[in-house]
C-alpha cells in the first residue's frame, strides 16, 4: 500500500484556504498513486483550541467535513482528516475521521489524551479507545497526536489488531523527541507502522516542529520530512506477524492480567 | 551519583569464576568512586536457564548470594546482582536482589517477563509488580531484562517513584532495538533513569549483545558500552520533575482510568 502524510501551515480560521491546500495534497497524493492521505490535527481550522472555541460552530464543522468527504471522493482517495467534533462546544472533542475514496465516513475517534492547559480548556476529552477497522486487507487505526506518546493509547490500538496507525498531530516546540524516540519504540513494541502528519512552521503563536514521518514495524523510519511544508508518499511492506523484529512477541507475552492492575 | 555496570562473558556453572569476576568489578567500581554496582542477568551461574534448572540446587545459590552479600561489604559498595530465585525448583524464578554497601538486601525483585520458550521451562513468573525503595536520595526499582521491553512495566515502577531503574540482562542475538530505540523511550516516557547490564561474548550457545548502557530521563544516552567486556562507571545527572523533556508530564496527564480497561 502507498500511503501519503500532507504536512503544511495552517491560518487560523481560514478555513477555505485550509481546505484548499488540503484538496491540493488530495489532488498531488492520488497522482502520486497514493491510496490514503493522512493530514495534521485540526488543520481545516489550524491549531488554535481557544479561537476554535469561541468562534467555531457546529455548522461551520459540519461543513468542513462535508467539504473534506468532497474532496476524497472528487479525488478518489481515503483520507484521515481531524476536525472539532460535531457537539455543542461544551462536549467537543479533538476529532479525526478516516473516509474512504466515495467519502464515506468509515471511523471516527476523539482524541482521549489532551495536552496543555489550552487544550484542555477548549476540548472535552475521549472515553472511547481508539477504533481499528479494516481497509483494503490491512488494519486501521487511528490516535491524535499526544495520544500516541503514551504507550498504552498504542497498546489500546495494537490489542485491536491495528497493523497501520494513522495519526493526525501538531507538535510544536522542537520536541524532536517524539519522533526521534518515541514513535520508533511505539511501532517496536507492538509490530505495527505509524504514519504521522504534522503542521510545520509558525502558525497561532506556535512554530510547529514539521517532521512528520512514516515508522515501520521494526522501528524504521520508512520516510520523513523536515520543517518546509510537503507531501511525503511511502510505500508500506508488507506487514506481516513476522515483521517485528527477533522472537520477541510482545501482544502474545505480555501479562496484561498483572499489568492492568499495576498502571 | 556515581554508578557502575558490569559487562562480561560468564563460564556456565563456572561459579567460583564468574563470583571472582563480580568481585574484581566491585572492587574495580568502589576504586573509580561508584556508589552502586550492576551486574547482568544469572551472572553467578551463567545465563544458561536449562541447566542451572536440572543442576544447581537451592543450597549453591544461598551460597552464592552469601558471596555476592561478602562483597558487597568487602568493597563497601551496594551491588544488584541476579540469581535463580532459592525456593523449590518448580516454583524458582529469575530475581534480582539490591543489597547495600553493608551486604544487607534491601528490595528484591522476581522477573515477570520470562523470555522464550526455555526460560519458560526452567523458570516460574512472578507475579509483583517491580518494588521500589529509597536509597541515598534517589528512588531505585528494580527490572529484569525482557520486562523492559514492556512499557506497562516500567510504567508499573515509575507509578511507584521510580527515578532510576537497575536491570541486570542476558540479551543475545543482535537486537541492537532493546537498546537503541526501546530503551531511550522507556526513559523519556516515564523521566526516569535506566542502568542495563548485560553479558557480552559468547556463553553457553549464545552470543550475548554487550551494549550495556545508561539513559538518561530525556531518552539520552549517559554511557555505553560495546561488546567486549568492561566496567561502565556513569555520573547520573540530578534527577528532579524538571528533568523530564518539554512541558509533557506523561504521568499525571495519562487516563490510567481507561488505559486499564483497554490493555
Amino acid at each position: 500500500m502507498r500511503i501519503a502524510l500532507m504536512q503544511h501551515t495552517a491560518r487560523p480560521l481560514e478555513t477555505e484556504r485550509n481546505l484548499g491546500l488540503i484538496d491540493d495534497a488530495a489532488a498531488q497524493a492520488r497522482e502520486q498513486g497514493a491510496q490514503l492521505l493522512v493530514t495534521p490535527e485540526l488543520f481545516a481550522f489550524g491549531y488554535v483550541p481557544a479561537q476554535i472555541r469561541a468562534q467555531v460552530g457546529a455548522e461551520e464543522v459540519d461543513a468542513a467535513r462535508a467539504r473534506l468527504r468532497g474532496i476524497a471522493r472528487d479525488r478518489g482517495i481515503a483520507m484521515v482528516w481531524s476536525l472539532p467534533g460535531g457537539e455543542a462546544p461544551d462536549q467537543r472533542g479533538i476529532t479525526a475521521d478516516l473516509a474512504d475514496e466515495h467519502g464515506e465516513v468509515l471511523t471516527s475517534y476523539q482524541k482521549v489524551q489532551l495536552y496543555g492547559p489550552e487544550e484542555k480548556a477548549a476540548f472535552a476529552p475521549g472515553e472511547q479507545p481508539p477504533p481499528v477497522i479494516s481497509w483494503r486487507g490491512l488494519r486501521l487505526g487511528l490516535l491524535v497526536c499526544y495520544d500516541v506518546e503514551f504507550p498504552e493509547m498504542v497498546r489500546a490500538a495494537a490489542v485491536r489488531g491495528a497493523q497501520l496507525l494513522l495519526v493526525p498531530t501538531a507538535l510544536a516546540g522542537d520536541e524532536a523527541s517524539v519522533p526521534g524516540i518515541l514513535l520508533p519504540a511505539r511501532a517496536l513494541e507492538n509490530g505495527l507502522a505509524l504514519a504521522y502528519a504534522n503542521h510545520c512552521g509558525p502558525e497561532g503563536g506556535l512554530v510547529f516542529d514539521g517532521r512528520s514521518v512514516v515508522v515501520g514495524p521494526a522501528g524504521q523510519r520508512l520516510g520523513e520530512l523536515g520543517a518546509e511544508p510537503g507531501l511525503l508518499v511511502v510505500d508500506l511492506p508488507e506487514i506481516t506477524e513476522e515483521s517485528a523484529p527477533g522472537s520477541a512477541d510482545y501482544l502474545q507475552d505480555r501479562r496484561a492480567d498483572l499489568h492492568r492492575h499495576w498502571l
